[in-house]
């Protein structure tokens, strides 16, 4: 039996794995920023999968994390987590120390693809398009994650594509990441207030042209980035998940829309057929929590 | 022994490889467009490289053959190879009765992928980018190609990255094809002439503006295919090879001039390193050919 956890900037959701890959246990938590409030929830979830699954806290092979920020895999270190309020923190060997079982730190957009193709049963090669705060791509090529020499793969999300466009926080003009992604409605919509999934299509609905433009943006960038990974890597699925894709229908409408517009424009891209390629991560799936499990053993 | 065969617009090159992976044998001729032409050609070249190997041209352990155009490696057979004259053609299958060597094909430019790792000893990713007619790249990760599901990885000339650029003839706006190819000068810029990539620069010396800003546009577009696959798969190394890396110098010199302009503008950017992985394939090196002859046993 093996624990994944998802530490993200609002809620860790957590998960136990057992050896088929069915999930035995399943937490979901607030978030405590900072390195003692992580350190303490990350302990006091493996004790509640623990009393789930009736065992003793180190009998679990393995815990694996995914968390957003730089992550040093060989070093179990997580850098520049912001969302988390973590500048620097060894948070593998850290929770090693408290609770006895090994523990492993990932990029949670990786680890949310491992999850994805994992629990959605996918083949072959998958991306994972993360439309969360910010906008990232996870790799799966026959069951393993691709994570580059660097362990950057898949950052997308600063590829400037438009040299007039919005200054981004990385300091380029343009990137996907300024169109498509939650942060992007937070800075350039008035009228996003916290939590702009929820609030983007009834403001559509009543009339904000505001909303519509925005609406419009997060559209066409994330067409791009399909578009994008289709060129490139060529997998045989897209999963789109992150917190916008509960923005549902009209968006994954307007997606495919959009993909089936440029094909009718180009013989070559409509052979490529990237809109029957688009599938949705299901609302509730704890993609980054399973895939921090089996990250853990790949 | 193995035969590895690069077919390109103008001449086809050939290797023949022996079992450490060293070239025993070397071919090069122009270039017969059409079926019967490639056909016998091909043979010829067999029977060639035997006479330089001294072996009967059935020796062979294996032929490999890149070539561009729609490539269905499975059933041995080019699509759509404008380039070469042929609209649709068995070559696999035509060959091998000819000369009775098993015979594979591959995209020309994921074989010059490999061939370019093996030829230049690079290990862990590799992107190779080729600046030829046309724009694309190929992918060689932990020394095995990454050709997609559809064998299609790569194909990143036509992503569109200028909803206001030109048009390119794959029917959309703004491809990077468009900007950074011996099509684009071509097309683009008047005096080009039949080979640009050897008037470009001494026109520029010369003072001709249009010429300055057909290279302008060749360094932006290169050096943002740069950051894309930077960004995409994270490679080790990004291997810029194609007809158009005889400009040499001027080119080189641009291009990671240009990369280090944008890191400078942006921390995240900065960390990548990208000009630091780019390297220039050697203007003599026979990569197609080599890596077509080493992907018929891949």
């Amino acid at each position: 039996m093996r624990i994944g956890m998802d530490i993200g900037g609002t809620k860790v959701e957590a998960i136990a794995l057992d050896d088929s890959g069915a999930i035995a246990g399943h937490t979901r938590t607030a978030t405590v920023p900072g390195a003692d409030g992580i350190i303490e929830t990350a302990e006091s979830i493996v004790a509640e999968l623990a009393r789930q699954t009736h065992r003793d806290p180190h009998d679990f092979a393995s815990i694996g994390i995914g968390i957003p920020g730089q992550i040093d895999r060989a070093q179990g270190l997580v850098r520049h987590a912001v969302n988390v309020g973590i500048e620097s923190l060894p948070l593998a060997s850290l929770l090693q120390e408290r609770v006895g079982v090994p523990v492993t730190v990932d990029n949670d957009v990786t680890a949310a693809a491992i999850g994805a193709a994992h629990l959605m049963g996918l083949t072959g090669s998958v991306a994972y398009l993360n439309l969360g705060t910010g906008l990232a791509a996870g790799f799966v090529l026959d069951g393993r994650p691709l994570r580059g020499e660097h362990d950057t793969a898949g950052e997308i999300g600063h590829f400037a594509v438009d040299p007039l466009g919005r200054l981004c926080l990385c300091g380029q003009l343009g990137c996907l990441e300024t169109v498509a992604s939650g942060s992007a409605l937070k800075r350039f919509w008035a009228g996003a207030g916290e939590h702009p999934g929820r609030t983007l299509i009834p403001a559509i609905a009543a009339g904000d042209a505001d909303a519509q433009q925005a609406f419009d943006n997060l559209v066409r960038g994330t067409a791009t980035c399909v578009q994008l990974l289709g060129l490139t890597l060529d997998p045989g699925t897209i999963v789109i998940g992150g917190g916008l894709r509960l923005l549902g229908d009209p968006l994954f409408g307007a997606i495919t829309h959009q993909l089936d517009v440029w094909a009718d424009r180009s013989p070559f891209i409509a052979q490529l057929q990237l809109s029957a390629r688009v599938q949705r991560l299901d609302d509730d799936s704890p993609a980054a929590a399973a895939g921090a499990a089996l990250a853990a053993i790949r």
